[in-house]
């Protein structure tokens, strides 16, 4: 056995840490903004019986263009938007770190710089740094929305390739309003990503009405991992002119997605109506925590997401360790005096609020700021 | 719509094409290399079990490092090399093209050279130009062989950072004999990475025989795709030092790998007896099919994978098409005067024979080489 100072590794890596969230077994799990209510009866059997008749062909490769999968997303979108779409404007990928990843290959890369609006999510300057795009990172105001004059500024002068804008924003739930987005959209030379993961908790329109207007400049990230319940079958996917299609293909690995994925997903797809119903029933939810956090002194940053993002606290990972103490796992994604607690069902919120009001009191024993 | 041309597109794809066999309806595919057995019943029943059985967590990500899964694989390894491994030695990806992506943007990418012996896999440089590693090739000996001496030469000018040594190698079908990937080894300044896809058609040792003695040079690569008749699962693998893993964690897309493609590579590892039981019946045919080869005419190399490459051909693509004419689909992978073929069944194999016969017929009328 050697160790990783032994091998050859690039330079840029030897400081790094393997990102991710804790996987930890605790009873209330509010850190990686999955969507609490299990998949249906009704889907988990069609899944086992299209598996089942798909398996007989698990000896061969898969569609290495998932055409149908594609159609299902596409008939998905343009339900879900409002806005037509066909399976030629659709991509999908592992996850949409991989759908990302593709991008920012195909129209990043050594030489090319991405521009991102921290906080934000926070692959998007791993996944640069991985494709060896140099990431750019500006502000966000006190709200932690874009304010939209310095973002054009800052657009201007480092001139980047792609550009990402996470709607609603992971960590802080907020949308950015479509016109600003078209100012963003003009202001670059490259290319914007509008990352919609979170797009089924909002109200507000999807950039995807956009697309007709800006074909050669933007691209709509979505993933089945949030409102879809689908973290565990790693689907994302964008919606984009056709050749933003043929672009990615240059640069995907040959049958990247197995038949599994695609069957899976299309079956996850076709039971779309049963598992949006959730959302209703977690927006609501997201209202009363939201409230009740308040009632608690907090300050709650408006969301149209799945999630909170709340403070303020001297030392939050201090207070996250004690949410943890109580059995509680929530996120400190290291933005200084904020945490981040997914909406659960409502047993687990009721123990994320009991939870919330210890730590209130000793926060507020020890000096709560804001 | 736009086209591709008015995307920012990097230049270095402007010209590319999307890698990929053609994915043709034909009554006779021998041109993936796939294994020609569909899974067992018993197989398929268990995945559609314990599809069902996990999919009542699908809404949760999947367990990001794969332990159970890794576990199954070193057990297998372990028991299929005859070397004892342990799940810190293992590393799982969608592919073996998502690993070696992996290993190269860990050890590879700009300012760092891999290196090549062609012909063979033809995504080596593929992924090596789009995690901007420059690819040196070496070209084979007139046999298909590595020759060591000029091997050795050749790296000692280039000093990669990352060799590939396919063993079988692929498109050829030949193996490199333990002695000469030592030499590769001790001549390389980086990482060695041996792609062993095929590696259970052949009964040469597996250079994980090697893994004690270069745990920080060495890497086996292998893949669930071809034996093992998992390719609509996607699953590939490497074998390495711990550190290697640990290195691979760095650059690695956070849960790649869906709790599907998880469990049912379980469940085909749990099977991989009766799978591989098919392995004897591939090579046998194998054999009789390299024979009537010969018998009419063809020069065909040895080989101990589950492929034949013959020729020779004045004109290999027209050849080819000669076959698809004829209902059989295999390979042109570009190589001047051959073509490879997949070993199918017997049914399958007798249509690629009785097609051989009229294109040898053709191609002998005229002006066949060698």
């Amino acid at each position: 056995m050697v160790s990783l100072a032994d091998l050859p590794l690039r330079e840029e890596l030897r400081s790094e840490k393997a990102y991710g969230a804790p996987q930890l077994v605790v009873p209330v799990r509010l850190n990686t903004n999955e969507n609490p209510y299990p998949p249906s009866f009704a889907l988990i059997e069609e899944l086992a019986h299209e598996i089942a008749q798909s398996a007989g062909e698990l000896n061969r490769y898969p569609d290495r263009d998932c055409v149908q999968l594609r159609q299902a997303l596409a008939e998905y979108v343009s339900q879900q938007t409002g806005v037509s779409v066909t399976q030629d404007n659709v991509w999908a990928a592992n996850g949409s770190n991989e759908v990302l990843q593709q991008l920012l290959q195909a129209f990043g890369g050594p030489g090319r710089k991405a521009l991102g609006f921290d906080p934000s999510y926070s692959m998007h300057p791993i996944l640069s740094k991985s494709t060896q795009t140099e990431f750019v990172s500006l502000p966000r105001d006190p709200n932690f929305d874009i304010d939209i004059d310095a973002a054009v500024a800052g657009i201007q002068e480092h001139a980047p390739s792609v550009v990402f804008v996470t709607s609603p924003n992971n960590p802080t739930g907020g949308v950015t309003p479509l016109a600003d987005i078209e100012r963003i959209i003009e202001a670059t030379p490259g290319i914007v990503i509008v990352d919609e993961a979170y797009a089924e908790f909002s109200n507000s329109p999807s950039a995807c009405e956009l697309l007709a207007k800006y074909p050669s400049k933007l691209v709509v990230s979505r993933t089945m991992s949030k409102a879809f319940d689908f973290a565990g079958g790693r689907l994302g996917y964008f919606v984009a002119d056709p050749a933003f299609v043929e672009a990615v293909m240059l640069v995907r690995l040959p049958y990247h997605l197995s038949t599994l994925s695609q069957v899976a997903a299309i079956v996850a797809l076709r039971h779309s109506k049963d598992t949006l119903a959730t959302v209703a029933a977690i927006v609501d939810e997201r209202k009363r925590v939201q409230k009740a956090l308040e009632d608690l002194g907090f300050l709650v940053v408006e969301s149209e997401s799945n999630f909170l993002f709340f403070g303020t606290f001297a030392d939050q990972h201090g207070a996250w360790e004690k949410f943890l103490d109580q059995g509680v796992l929530i996120r400190d994604v290291g933005v200084a005096g904020y945490l981040r607690a997914t909406i659960g069902v409502p047993e687990e919120n009721d123990a994320f609020l009991a939870a919330a009001a210890v730590v209130a009191a000793d926060v507020i024993g020890t000096g709560v700021e804001g």
